[in-house]
C-alpha cells in the first residue's frame, strides 16, 4: 500500500535531459545540482516535484505530487495548509529548505496514519480515530467524535447517516484541526475551568484560521 | 460564462435509447417516465444527473455533474454540504423531490454569485466578497474579511500573503460558514451582549458542524 506522496520516480526524462546540450531547441534545461551539503536523497524527491526546474515547489506543483493512497488529489484545502505551515518565508512557493521540512512532516504523517489505520483499508475509520486521537491526548465525547467523523470522511460512495472511512490528506487535516480548537480554547481558558468567555471578533477569528 | 452545473446536455443517447426495444444487449435501460405533475424541464436535468438510471442521484453522481465557471470540480466538502441540506430523509441519495430543492439553490446561488462578481472574473475577489457580506447584514473587520478569503480563496497559482479570488462552489461554503457561525454565535448570546460563555464541547460541537 502506498500512502502520501506519488510519482516519486518524477516525469519520465526529457531527450537531451543531462545531455551537454544539443540543438534544434525544446530541451528542458538541465536542474541546477544541489546545494552543497544536501542529502541527495532529498534532492532527487525535490527536483521531481519541482517539474518546470524554476528552483522552488509552487503550489500547483506540490498539488500534482501529493496523492493519497487510493490515488485521489490531496483537497485544495490541505494543500494550503501545508503550504501555510512550510512556506516560512511567504513567498509563495516551497524552497528546498523549506522542503526538507514538508518531507518530514509528510513522512511522520505516512507513519502515523499507517500505525492506526489497524485494518489496512487505506482509510480511517471511527474507532480508528477515536484510537488516534485519544493518543494525541484528546478526549472527545461519542457525540463529537461521530461529528468529526462525519466532517471529514472522504468516501461518497455512501453518505446519510453513516460516518465512511478518512483518506490521508483529510486525516492529517483532522487532527490538525482538533488541536487547533483545543489550543485556542486552552488559551482563552486562563483559570482553567472549562469554560472560556469570547466576543463574536475572536469567536469568528479563531474559527477562520483553521485549515 | 456558465457557473455551477456543467454538462447538462447530459450524455449522448446511447444506440437505441428511447427506442422501442432492440435486442443484443448492451442497451442502456430508458429512464422511466416523470412522475404525474412533474416540471419536465426539471426531469430532464434530473435524469441526466442521474446517470445509472436509477431513480435517485447519488452523492459520486451530484459530484460528477458539479462544476464551476471555470471548469473545476466542486470541493468534496462543498458536496457534501449540498447532500446534507438536499438529502432530507438521509437515504444517501438525492430523489426528484429533493432535486427541485437542490437545484433551486444552486441557481440561486448562481444569480448571487453572478451580481458579486462586478469584474466577471469568474472568482470573487476580496472587495466583492465584502459587497456581498455587507449586502447579507454581516459587518466582519479588515482583518476577519481577509482571513476569509485566504481561507476560501481556490487559485494555487500564487498564495503568500496575496488573497486570490472565490471559485462558485468555495463561495457557497464560505456564506454558510459566516451565517453558521454567526447564528452560532447569537444563539449563545442570550442576553445580546457580544459575548457568550462556552464551554469545550459546545465549541468543538460548533466548529465540527460548519461544512
Amino acid at each position: 500500500m502506498s500512502y502520501g506522496y506519488g510519482g516519486y520516480g518524477g516525469p519520465p526524462a526529457p531527450p537531451g535531459y543531462g545531455a551537454p546540450g544539443g540543438y534544434g531547441g525544446g530541451f528542458v534545461p538541465a536542474h541546477a545540482p544541489p546545494p552543497p551539503g544536501a542529502d541527495p536523497q532529498l534532492w532527487s524527491h525535490f527536483i521531481a516535484v519541482d517539474q518546470d526546474r524554476s528552483g522552488a515547489i509552487s503550489a500547483v506543483e506540490l498539488e500534482r505530487a501529493l496523492v493519497n493512497g487510493n490515488w485521489t488529489p490531496f483537497d485544495l484545502d490541505t494543500v494550503k495548509l501545508l503550504m501555510n505551515i512550510f512556506d516560512t518565508d511567504r513567498s509563495g512557493t516551497i524552497g528546498f529548505n523549506e522542503f526538507a521540512g514538508l518531507w518530514k512532516y509528510i513522512k511522520d504523517w505516512q507513519n502515523v496514519f499507517a500505525h492506526f489505520d489497524r485494518d489496512r483499508s487505506g482509510t480511517i475509520d471511527e474507532q480508528e480515530m477515536r484510537n488516534a486521537l485519544g493518543q494525541f491526548g484528546y478526549n472527545l465525547s461519542p457525540q463529537l467524535m461521530h461529528l468529526l467523523q462525519m466532517k471529514f470522511a472522504s468516501d461518497l460512495r455512501t453518505t446519510g447517516r453513516a460516518a465512511n472511512g478518512i483518506s490521508f490528506d483529510r486525516f492529517v487535516r483532522a487532527c490538525v484541526v482538533v488541536k487547533q480548537i483545543t489550543d485556542s480554547f486552552r488559551r482563552l481558558d486562563t483559570d482553567r475551568d472549562g469554560w472560556v468567555q469570547i466576543n463574536y471578533d475572536q469567536f469568528m477569528h479563531t474559527v477562520l484560521s483553521l485549515p
